[in-house]
């Protein structure tokens, strides 16, 4: 039987999928959600504490009271001010190396490696827990990509390389060639908007989300869902596209029959295929 | 005396900076202006003919019968959609190179290759006639960067030349390390907007903007003005980073005001100081 699992949970729908899983599979967990970030509709009557992102001995505390062994940590956490924070002691002595100053997958990574090198607990990603939810290869739905969309594809890869490696953002809108937007702290919604208004009668282009070059993967992987779909669909594009194996997708039926629906290709590749040094195993 | 200059306007302030330039020294001109694209109030009076940006013969023809020797681009350009563009015989020839789908960079450079190789004109940079504003070194004000924004600067510098050299944008902010947003197709106006509305509490931060490494300066040279200065200052930032020598600062002597009174440093710098790669000469 496996090990009670302590579900982190930051904003959007993820957390609310784990607890799902959890229920039905009969595994033991608990919530500990961050004040300001997760959605208390999401996790609705699951057992839960709520603190603050700044508070890490009372969250600590809480899993090891809790007895969980096996953390997850599910959805997006926004980056607080310092006022905000309010760091413990814990958290200022982690704070104190600099780390919020890195990238996502800078702090995300040292977050990972704290929990379990200093406080002894196992962290696993959400993929392992949500194995149904992680993404296919080839094309999810009816449509595919034309030929246009392939060579815009084959440059989103080279751009997200880039983009990663730089711990930037893990998604970019391109169309005819051109890079209409860069995802860096706007998240992939803001850039599917402006994207949106900027297209004026230029038709097609592709969003393609990948994990950051030798990304954490137990931390922040790239998440699509019905709301990315429908993004894409309002920005004009032809399609979506991210890397098989390495990405969740939240209400896969919804996603299909909405991009069926809206003619959208939802396609996964393996970055490695484009650039053989895109490593995102 | 100076050849009779064609002046090649697309949008912004910088072809009126180019007619007063003109007019003040005694150069002959005539200003060739992009329908939808330059500002009637801009060109004002001075001798213009308005061609549609697909209308190459037409604007060859005219630039001729004007008997222009030197022409310049000035001010930027917006995409058109191939259904708006309507090229003539000579543009389709010109797109059939697929050019269309390059970056700004690589279309730009084509049309100054063209226009000289082709066309017999030569093309000149606005900077060469607008010597007064191009960037100087060093703080063009009174506030300087602290060693918080230096350590922005420096990442800043990276993220652009890695965003140049993939032929995207010429525009990053940074805060505190993190890179709130990167510029492709929508320009610095809008980036700076959006990283305004994504600040939270978070204070601070500077935007680098600067040429691509190896761009054709004679097209699409970095230019700042008094509504950078501005957008910077609603953004929260706390300063802008330009390339001396090869940016063009449009009204400097507003732009140095406003930046005293909003408490913003605006700097120039040698990128190749921070990259020994990155080649803005």
């Amino acid at each position: 039987m496996a090990a009670k699992l302590g579900i982190l949970a930051g904003g959007g729908p993820l957390p609310g999928n784990l607890i799902e899983a959890c229920k039905s599979s009969g595994r033991e967990y608990f919530v500990l959600a961050f004040e300001g970030q997760a959605d208390p509709k999401i996790i609705g009557e699951a057992p839960q504490a709520w603190v603050r992102l700044g508070a890490v001995e009372e969250a600590i505390g809480r899993l090891r009271a809790e007895q969980c062994e096996e953390l997850v940590l599910a959805g997006p956490v926004k980056r607080p001010s310092l006022a905000d924070l309010r760091p413990d002691r814990r958290a200022a002595r982690f704070l104190a190396r600099g780390l919020l100053s890195k990238g996502d997958n800078g702090l995300l990574g040292a977050v990972v490696r704290s929990l379990e090198e200093e406080e002894g607990f196992r962290v696993v990603g959400a993929d392992t827990i949500l194995a149904d939810l992680r993404a296919v290869a080839g094309p999810f739905g009816r449509y595919t990509p034309g030929t246009d969309d392939e060579a815009d594809i084959a440059r989103a890869v080279d751009v997200v390389y880039h983009m990663g490696r730089l711990d930037i953002g893990q998604a970019v809108v391109i169309r005819q060639g051109i890079v209409v937007g860069v995802e860096a702290a706007e998240g992939t919604e803001a850039l599917l908007q402006r994207c949106g208004e900027l297209r004026g009668e230029r038709q097609g282009g592709v969003l393609v989300k990948l994990p950051k070059p030798g990304q954490e993967k137990r931390a922040d992987l790239p998440t699509i869902g019905p709301q990315t779909v429908a993004g894409a669909a309002d920005a004009g594009l032809a399609g979506i596209v991210v890397a098989a194996g390495a990405t969740l997708v939240i209400d896969p039926t919804r996603v299909i029959a909405d991009a069926d629906a809206t003619g959208l290709f939802v396609v996964g590749i393996t970055p490695g295929d484009y650039r053989s040094d895109y490593d995102t195993v």
